[in-house]
C-alpha cells in the first residue's frame, strides 16, 4: 500500500486528523448555563480556594502539551513547526487511542533552548502533562532536563525514552530466547542522537555494562575531534578505555546491535563477526540499517525492526501512552525507574516469547494500562 | 435552576468538558502506517515545500487558540490561569458547538503584556487564530494591538468585541422600533473595562457621535484624577466638552444606557430622566445594573440583559463562533469593518423585530455561517 499518498489523501479530506469534542450536549440555553455562565463561575471559584481542584474539574488531569519545535521531524531534520504539525496530531490521536488521554499539538515558532524552555513553562497550566518531540540533539537534552527540572508535572521528551523503552522490553524476551543476561552481554548502538542516547541510558540503568556507540565519523570516543558535549559525556561513561574504530571494529564479539541511525549502513560481513546468538534491532525507518532477510542468514538470532511488516516492530507508540498515562495517575515526574517498569511490563505482555513475536501488538487490549498501571505503582 | 452546582457537578464527572477526538480510526497497523510513521512523513514534506498547505492539511484552519491569563475571569476578578480554565473550555465547546471551529485552552502563567505576546506568538504556528479571552484592561489593549500587528492569523480579544457586536446588533433592531437614527442619539456607556471600551470603539466605528462613558468615579473627562491611558484616550475622542458628573448627570436625556459595570447601580428615577423611548441594555451578569421590570415601569422601550431568563440576551456567545469563522475563512485579519458586518448580518437574522426580540437566539439554525460569511465578504 502506498502509505504517503494514502496519507496526504486523508489529510487533505479531513484537514488534519483531530477535532475538539464536547462531552456536554449543548442544546438548550440550560445547557450553555450550565456549561458556561452564569453556571460555570462556580468550578472557577473552587478552584480559586482550592487549586487541587483544577485536576478534578478541568481536562488538566488528562490533557498533553505535544511540543516541538520542528528540528527533528522523523528522519525529515529541520523542516519547522509548520511541517512538524502532522506528526504531533498523529502523536495526539495515538494518545486518545491507547490511553484516552488528550493531547494537543503546540508547535513552536522558536528553536533557542531558554525561550523553549519558557514558553512550555507558561503555557503549562493548562496541561497535565508535557510531551516534547522531535526537537534536536544536543539541545532537546537540556530542554528536557530544564523542564523536568522546573515543572510539577511529568515531562517527556518520547524521542529519546519511549523507543528506548520499547528497545529494553524486547531485549528482555530476546535474552530470555537466547540464554543472555543483561550483565554480560556487549551492547551497540549505531546513532547518537536523541534515540541513540535514550537507549544507552535507558540500558545503562537497566544494569548493561558493555556498551559500544558509534555515529558517522565511528565509535564515540573521549577526545574525538567533532563531538558535541553530550558525546563527551557517555563516551566518558562507556567506553573509559578509550576504544576508537569503525562499525566493523564496533560490531566485534557485539552480542547486540541497536541501531537508530542510517539505512543499510551494516553489512553480513559485519553481523558475522559478532557473538554467536546475536540480536539486532535495526531501526532506521523505513529501511532498516539492514534487512531481516540478510541478518538471518548471516546468523542473527532475533531481529526486530521500526517497520511494521515485519516481525517485532519497535514502536515508541507502544510505550508513551501508557507511560503518561502512568505518571499521570500517580501526579509524579517520569524517573528512569518508571521508565524501567514499564519495559519490564510491555515484555511481560508476551505470555511466550519467540523469535518472531518479542514485543506484544499495539492493539493487544489493555497494554497501555498495564502498562499506566506499573508506572504508577513504582 | 441550580446552574452553580449543576456546573460543579457536569465539571466533576466528565473532569472538565472536552476532549480530543480522531477523524480517522486507528484499527489496524494499516491505519497507523496513514496517519502516523511511514506515511505521515508525505504530508509534512509537502507543508515543508509548500507552507501554504498547513492550511490543507493540518488542523491549522480550524484551530483556535482560546488564550487567557486568567486576570480578569468572568465577575470574579483576578483568580489566575488555572481557575479560568473551565471558562476557556466553555468556549472552545461553543467554538465547536456552533461554528464548527476546534478552540483549544492555552492558559498561561504570567501576567506581563511582553511575555503574554512573545508566548502567544510563539505558539502560533499549530492555530489558525487567537482568541484572547479574560485579559484585564488596560493591559488587554496592548495585547491585541500588538498581536494583531505581529501576527499574520486573525486575533480578537473577545471580551471587547463580541458582546460589542451583540450591543450593536440589538441596537441596530431596537432603534428601528422606537424610529430613531445612529447620528442623532445620545448614548451612554456605564463601564470603563474591556467590555465598555469595545462598545464605545464599535459605536463610534458605526456612527454613533454623542456618547458619554461613565466609570466608577464618574464620567470618563480628560484629565480627571486616576484615569488610564485608554480612558484618557476615549475621553479625547467623546467628550471634547470635559462634561463631568456622576450617572444621574450621564443620563440625563440619554437615548441609551449600556451597562457593562455594577449591578442595581441605575434607578428608576435615573431612567426617568433619559429622553423618551429610551433603550436599555445592562448587562451586568447575573444581576443587571437595574432589572427590566423596573426599567419598563420607569418608561423604557427596549430592554436587553446578558441573561438567559429574560428577552434579549446580548450574549458574546451569538458572535464570535461566527466572526472567527468567516475571518479564518477569508485568511484575514478581523478588521473593525468585519465586526460592523457580523452586526448587521445578526440584526437582520430577526426578521420581524419587536422589543421582545431585537436579538436571535443563538441556537438559531444557520447563525453562525450567516455571520461567518458576513465577515469573509467584507
Amino acid at each position: 500500500m502506498d502509505y504517503q499518498n494514502a496519507s496526504v489523501d486523508l489529510h487533505r479530506a479531513k484537514r488534519g486528523k483531530l477535532e475538539i469534542k464536547s462531552t456536554f450536549p449543548l442544546e438548550t440555553i440550560e445547557d450553555l448555563s450550565i456549561a458556561y455562565t452564569p453556571g460555570v463561575a462556580e468550578p472557577c471559584r473552587k478552584i480559586a480556594a482550592n487549586p487541587e481542584e483544577v485536576y478534578a474539574l478541568t481536562i488538566k488531569s488528562h490533557s498533553v502539551a505535544i511540543v516541538t519545535d520542528g528540528s527533528a521531524v522523523l528522519g525529515l531534520g529541520n523542516i519547522g513547526p509548520h511541517a512538524a504539525l502532522p506528526v504531533m496530531e498523529g502523536k495526539a490521536i495515538i494518545f486518545k487511542r491507547f490511553a484516552n488521554l488528550d493531547g494537543y499539538p503546540i508547535c513552536l515558532d522558536t528553536q533557542d533552548v531558554d525561550e523553549i524552555v519558557e514558553t512550555v513553562k507558561r503555557i503549562a497550566p493548562g496541561f497535565g502533562a508535557i510531551n516534547l518531540e522531535d526537537i534536536s540533539a544536543p539541545r532537546c537534552f537540556e530542554v528536557e532536563r530544564r523542564l523536568v527540572e522546573e515543572l510539577d508535572i511529568p515531562v517527556m521528551h518520547d524521542d529519546q525514552h519511549g523507543t528506548a523503552v520499547v528497545v529494553l522490553a524486547g531485549l528482555l524476551n530476546a535474552l530470555k530466547l537466547v540464554g543472555k543476561k543483561f550483565e554480560d552481554i556487549s551492547v551497540t548502538i549505531s546513532g547518537a542522537g536523541a534515540g541513540g542516547m535514550g537507549i544507552a541510558n535507558m540500558l545503562l540503568n537497566a544494569g548493561v555494562t558493555h556498551m559500544t556507540m558509534v555515529d558517522s565519523k565511528g565509535i564515540i570516543a573521549s577526545g574525538r575531534a567533532d563531538m558535541n558535549p553530550s558525546k563527551e559525556e557517555m563516551a566518558a561513561r562507556i567506553n573509559s578505555t578509550g576504544r576508537t574504530g569503525d562499525m566493523t571494529a564496533a560490531l566485534e564479539g557485539a552480542d547486540v546491535l541497536i541501531g537508530v541511525s542510517q539505512p543499510n549502513i551494516v553489512s553480513a560481513e559485519m553481523v558475522k563477526r559478532m557473538a554467536a546468538q546475536s540480536i539486532i534491532f535495526a531501526l532506521s525507518n523505513p529501511v532498516p540499517e539492514i534487512m531481516p532477510d540478510v541478518a538471518k542468514a548471516a546468523g542473527v538470532a532475533v531481529m526486530g525492526t521500526g517497520r511494521s511488516d515485519f516481525p517485532n516492530q519497535v514502536n515508541n507508540a507502544l510505550a508513551y501512552p501508557g507511560i503518561f498515562k502512568g505518571a499521570m495517575m500517580a501526579r509524579r515526574k517520569i524517573t528512569p525507574q518508571m521508565k524501567i517498569a514499564a519495559a519490564y511490563a510491555l515484555a511481560a505482555f508476551v505470555k511466550e516469547p519467540t523469535p518472531e513475536k518479542i514485543i506484544p501488538s499495539i492493539f493487544e487490549p489493555g497494554l497501555a494500562d498495564t502498562i499506566a498501571q506499573a508506572v504508577a505503582n513504582t
